[in-house]
């Protein structure tokens, strides 16, 4: 192995070890000794990558903001499918949380008061995503008439984040069953008649739904 | 002022004090010399009162639980009315968690893996509460012929968290008036069609409602 992929790996290892401890019992109580034996690596070659826990904690979001971009990633481009992609990439969201601690790491970051920072948001790049989302249903005609679009954001968002806060300690809250069931109920209240016809409120491919062993990728 | 006053006096201004530390810095950073101090007492007052920094947070959500207690108290007894005690509720939950830190605090701690008890539980006692009147809703025939009130109650909640979470950072999300935009997109979706008619998303008495400066209690 070359130098600089050993450097990037032990970087990856670090950074999932740093999630898994932040994930698990929160910024201010993770010891980084704890966090570097984990990882299978010295306390000097994390202070060679990092130089501080704040450090650590930045590339923990960074990666999770670049997994939550992958997610919404999903839902772009497609034209007359905003709504749907919509109640798509929260399945796809809802599954990531539940299976990846880098992910639920950094949204988790967001509210922790010891670790301040502004710069990078999981859950407010979140809400721009279904800011942009719902406003292109609107340019389809996709939404019901007497909607305000910030309203339906207001409550999207509210109610995912309340998913994710409460997924962390019951992950019933972020299951397949759960997101199907909310969106069921909300969507007759966003969609216009003709596009609630066609809506999945279980997503389309079912990509949300629990997989048989072995087949999940 | 008898001892035993001043005891009790100095107890509560340690809560207020911890609360605002708690909730400003979250458990794990905030130092028992630093809460003894605003609250004008000495560090072995704070050691008589309280055996550990745990032991404050405890007391602290064992206050906001008793203020939740008491908001939820609106809501129960008077018949016919479920769905609208619901949401003059959230409302009134709303307005005291922006302005009461001991409440603010209390819910926080239940999301900090740092204070690791599942004792009480605020998002719990509030889920209870969701979850009783939705079913007294459905007993008075309130609901939704369709609906299931369980959809409902994880509806309501994961919202709800939502914006208490999103709220203690940006209080926009504890407003009466996204309080009452989200309670008019969700009714149509709750309420059989004769309760909607008589429900009022903005609360009754306009509870939640902005009061003006010097009429507020």
């Amino acid at each position: 192995m070359v130098k600089q992929e050993r450097a990037l790996r032990t970087r990856e290892a670090l950074i999932k070890s740093a999630a898994a401890a932040f994930d698990g019992e929160g910024f201010s109580v993770s010891s980084l000794t704890v966090i570097s034996r984990r990882a299978g690596v010295s306390n000097g070659a994390l202070h060679f990558h990092f130089d501080s826990k704040a450090a650590l904690a930045g590339a923990v979001e960074e990666a999770a903001a670049q997994r939550l971009g992958l997610i919404t990633l999903r839902g772009e481009g497609e034209p007359g499918t905003a709504l749907q992609s919509l109640v798509d990439v929260t399945h796809d969201l809802a599954r990531m949380l539940r299976d990846d601690e880098v992910l639920r790491a950094g949204f988790a970051l967001c509210g922790d008061n010891a670790y301040a920072t502004s710069e990078r948001n999981l859950r407010l790049q979140w809400r721009k995503w279904v800011e942009r989302t719902l406003e292109r249903a609107e340019g389809e005609g996709g939404l019901a008439e007497a909607l305000a679009p910030h309203d339906a954001v207001v409550a999207v968002v509210a109610a995912t984040v309340g998913f994710e806060v409460l997924g962390s300690q019951d992950s019933t809250w972020l299951s397949y069953r759960t997101l199907t069931q909310f969106w069921q109920l909300l969507l007759p209240r966003l969609a216009s008649p003709s596009t609630l016809g066609r809506l999945r409120a279980e997503g389309r491919d079912d990509v949300g739904a629990p997989r048989a062993a072995g087949l999940s990728s």
